[in-house]
């Protein structure tokens, strides 16, 4: 099943070692499996050269990591929204933390994504760029302090008010955009605490790219997630 | 009066030639005569190396042309608010389209300007990305469709549906945020048009820059945005 | 055959929409029949999502379009050397001008090419930049005046000093550096033209990419180029 | 005297808390005061809004932080050379680590510098860069492995090999071109140690801005100069 759903668990598998080539169609297929195990949402956005053949390959939705503001044309080296559809993904990231964009070119890929009928995750970093980010209409946003990425604390522990603020900003401004939270995700816990504090999922990536046992981890956090959203309120 | 006041005429005086060095000085004073002549609001944003003496020269406000997100510390080149405040300047464009910034910098730098006690002058490109300019809380919002930048077509007469638009969200997200438009503005009826649309003023370069007689196309803006401001329901 | 050869047409197909999903295979396959029949080096770079499908399926030599400065790791959206090497091309473009990069990164993104054994084409638009560019050692310099690409106008024709200069810059800092010209390129005189001026080849894009029928114009660059090149001194 | 002389010792005052405003003026009165006593080169590199006090009160000579590659006119935010030369001051950084530029545009830059009879120092982060900046023809390359800088590890005794790497590669490619080395210098016995290797002198910041006594700490880099500096074969 290729349409996201609820809670979510979206893998960016950034460009780590373990990511590319066949290793991010070894994660990929993981992901897809424990999503069937657990009937829970689960996404993957592959290194940018491998998108097209995990989105012939896998069953959950994938998403590019970046798309530009552009429509085709002349734009050497440019990730078009057209091209990712073209890829049979179903949508992308944008502004990660480690590919940010100007707030123009993001209104810009925001309305590319749209008119091509492909979804986005908007990365931001603070409560105020969140509540801009909710005003230019994305699907979801992921709000990801970009200090705690890649540290293993995870944000729904250590700044539980990020996360509260950021679902009550986007509430008030758009309250049909989706949130997640990212940033030091590394437990079921994580994945857990952060669906208590109102996000419908959660954004990580070397937890599970880079863990020893993948399946194990992707597993607690599905299980806990799934666990943590039927005692939502 | 160094206090920002309305119908705002911005002068940006980018670093055209006729804005370097002396120039900065004399289009600045004309500025500061035209604003007490017509009893109007008008700032002006010299050429960052001319900041410091033209706010120490004149009566009128004076805003940096950028601004980066940064504290004071290792950042080579950049500007900071701290920096401004210390030049005596009131406060700062940001994300002109000559200078876009990205999401994230927009914010941090706001932020910079609030804890410098400096004002900003956000500007926007079109109606969605002024939504989010206005969720982030700058003090004014400048929306300049680019394409009309330096051609002597108004937005006001152009794109009016942009300068309501701009109006309308801004007013619905956050209210306490001043709309100007810019891109095209020329004469005094360009003016009066930008505030029938319900913009309190209007951002310009050009026009009054490179015109041969910048003192009587100030003049007959600011005279003209008087009368349009009194005709306001 | 995937290894380089000379002279060489090398072929941007950029993201135009004729670019997109199977038309990169279409024009991909174009390319490679013409190479066949005329004995002559063709190279294509294709939209970066469908280079590992190309690279799979056409018999010369496949080019990224991009490629980051950064070792496997947290790079979201990155394009690796490494991962350009498991989609099974041979190299990559860099610097396009409609991809400018930093000084530092071009010299981190050459290094992390050679490591990978992968061939590199640096575009550089001025005889300045490509004596700076030959003095990083890529295999190969496309210089392209900026003013010229996609206009028609060739840069062998228009600006053959430019040409002339950038061989001249090339052979006294690095002769071991090929230089192709670009910008402008449209016809198979062209191609020859550039011959005759000392490049050992042609970069280009629209000309091929857009045309009616693009085999028609390869063919004709191809026999043309052959010819150039056994009258060369 | 605002001509250049070696051994240098450039200050980039950065914007550090301690160079805003009056201590820009301050320390580089200071700096003013070491290059007489101890008849040393010494310039100073002001935040870019202290600039022109700066450079109309000092007789060493001032440089700016960084320069934009434009002509005049509409490039909102940007530092032009001529506004550089209108200010007084003698020349600029470019491509600072904290400012990195594009290799066209420090192509174009340098060209502007000199256009208007400008000095350059041009920044560099390894060997490599190095011979690429120095085809293009800067007055001075100051190298500076990023890693270093603000370490207090001087890369002339961490990484010798890097500064006669460097001094080497530019007396081949451009044996006009002077040297500086810069990133973690922090005392005089490390200035010494630069010279030996084959430096001109060095490129520092937060030992001589944040110093407790910054006259001190010039002073003795300045005496160390001038001994290794007729020490030299």
């Amino acid at each position: 099943m290729k349409e996201l759903r609820f809670p979510l668990v979206a893998l960016n598998l950034k460009v780590y070692g373990e990511a590319l080539g066949e290793g991010a169609l070894r994660l990929s297929k993981v992901a897809e499996k424990v999503a069937e195990e657990f009937d829970v949402g689960i996404l993957v956005a592959p290194p940018l050269l491998s998108l097209k053949t995990i989105a012939e390959t896998v069953e959950i939705p994938v998403f590019s990591q970046h798309v530009d503001p552009y429509s085709p044309g002349g734009h050497t080296g440019s990730v078009l929204a057209e091209d990712i559809k073209e890829a049979g993904a179903q949508g992308s990231l944008l502004n990660h933390s480690e590919k940010r964009m100007l707030l123009a070119d993001i209104g810009a890929a925001l309305d590319r994504l749209r008119r091509n009928g492909l979804k986005s995750i908007l990365c931001t970093d603070t409560v105020e760029t969140t509540r801009a980010g909710a005003a230019l209409g994305p699907d979801i946003i992921a709000i990801e302090p970009p200090e705690l990425i890649g540290t293993g604390i995870p944000v729904s522990k250590a700044k539980p008010e990020v996360v509260v603020g950021a679902v009550e900003a986007v509430r008030r401004i758009n309250p049909g955009v989706r949130v997640l939270c990212g940033a030091g995700i590394s437990s079921g816990d994580d994945v857990a605490k952060a669906i208590e504090l109102g996000a419908e999922g959660v954004l990580l990536a070397s937890a599970y790219v880079r863990a020893r046992e993948p399946e194990r981890v992707l597993s607690e956090m599905a299980e806990k997630a799934v666990k943590a959203w039927e005692k939502r309120p």
